[in-house]
């Protein structure tokens, strides 16, 4: 059974997320829909990370096990044509060893958080970004957020759901920077937890607004407390951009 | 009577364009039906260009006349009020003296339009950009478009509808740039013709396809003739960046 991997661009509005549900069309679903039309059989995807309902995709991977063989850009070109019109696109396709694991044998994953900084609502961008009406200082954010580098026990940022086994990741970087009046936050991470781009990007716009300085947010770290996090940013500004191996 | 400036953001998708038309719903109407919410009369707002159906908008400016006067920013809060759910916003608003006009005072107008060059159909980026799945050669459209630029008579690059009097026209910059994927054509005139940016663009991705050489480009451009145009790029593309006064 020849393996597959996908590099997989999506728009995450009409998606429940990345995982199959019983209640809600997801991505997985939308490509092993495709996959079937394909080769006729019911096959499982496998991606590198679980994107929540509403987050994007510039750069997801995934593998899948074929029935028989075929070109890898007539899998790429095959897919995206019974994707339609989900905007789910298959950007790469290509035939590697089956110890290749989408999931299991990632080394890095980045992401970008998108806020934009302004008063008035979101037009050409609405359901791309975060709008944050009140002005933040993004220096005070980027100096705040190298307290988070490094490896730590992010109970605090995670979600109350998420099943991972240890609450410790390590950090490799995560960056605050303003451009006009758009502010992109990107990180990396060997892996994150459940939610815990969204629930640092949330806390740091808290020290954007003034609200918390970088002492709070360390606080909040070293509380090992889900309770001492700031808001969780919504899902429209997320990004999963690249995975390596 | 004081009047007001606009500066405007808007998504194209939904709107049948800048204009009030009978039949459809357009980002002018929206505006109106959002000023006569705030003063209670029917306003005209007039805009400085009539973008098409689908065109975007990151810099649009109109005017318009109000009974009574209000502070800038409680006319720019207001209209973002009631323009709700409708992707359109007001970036800014000032009062201005009464020699203002959107239209006729601008001194030059700034056009983006964005291509992404690649195979797989669009998906964060749909309705945002126009998907060219043939690989262009952008350092050649770049060369060729120096060719339009200066003062010319661009009735090739017109729409037969075009209702304006002269086809000349003072094309002060046309620039192709590549960035990965994406192509950006940027392009700045005191004015241009009814669907100039949009038949210009067309025509460069005939050169970009190879379908085309410079100089025959500069023949269309010579031969005066809506038939001597390659075909006219879709509207999604397009962005009204800005307009100086």
């Amino acid at each position: 059974m020849p393996r597959y991997k996908l590099t997989l661009e999506y728009d995450g509005r009409p998606f429940c997320g990345w995982q199959v549900q019983a209640n809600g069309f997801s991505v997985q679903g939308a490509l092993e829909s495709a996959v079937e039309a394909l080769c006729g059989e019911a096959v499982r995807v496998h991606g590198a990370g679980r994107t929540d309902a509403g987050v994007h995709a510039l750069g997801q991977v995934a593998h899948l096990d074929l029935p028989k063989s075929y070109r890898a850009d007539r899998v790429r070109d095959a897919l995206n044509a019974y994707l339609r019109p989900h905007p789910v696109a298959v950007l790469a396709a290509e035939e590697v060893t089956e110890d290749f694991e989408a999931r299991f044998s990632a080394t890095k994953r980045h992401y970008l958080y998108r806020i934009i900084n302004r008063r008035a609502d979101l037009t050409v961008d609405l359901g791309r970004a975060w709008r944050v009406a009140r002005r933040l200082d993004s220096d005070a954010m980027h100096a705040a957020a190298q307290l988070l580098v490094g490896r730590h026990d992010f109970t605090t940022f995670r979600d109350t759901e998420c099943q991972a086994k240890s609450p410790e990741r390590t950090l490799d970087a995560l960056d605050v920077a303003r451009y006009g009046e758009e502010i992109a936050i990107t990180t990396s991470a060997r892996s994150f937890l459940h939610s815990q781009v969204r629930s640092m990007v949330g806390s740091l716009v808290w020290v954007g607004e003034g609200r918390w300085r970088a002492a709070d947010l360390k606080a909040a770290l070293d509380a090992r407390d889900r309770a001492a996090c700031g808001p969780v940013a919504p899902p429209e500004g997320l990004y999963l951009v690249r995975v390596d191996y």
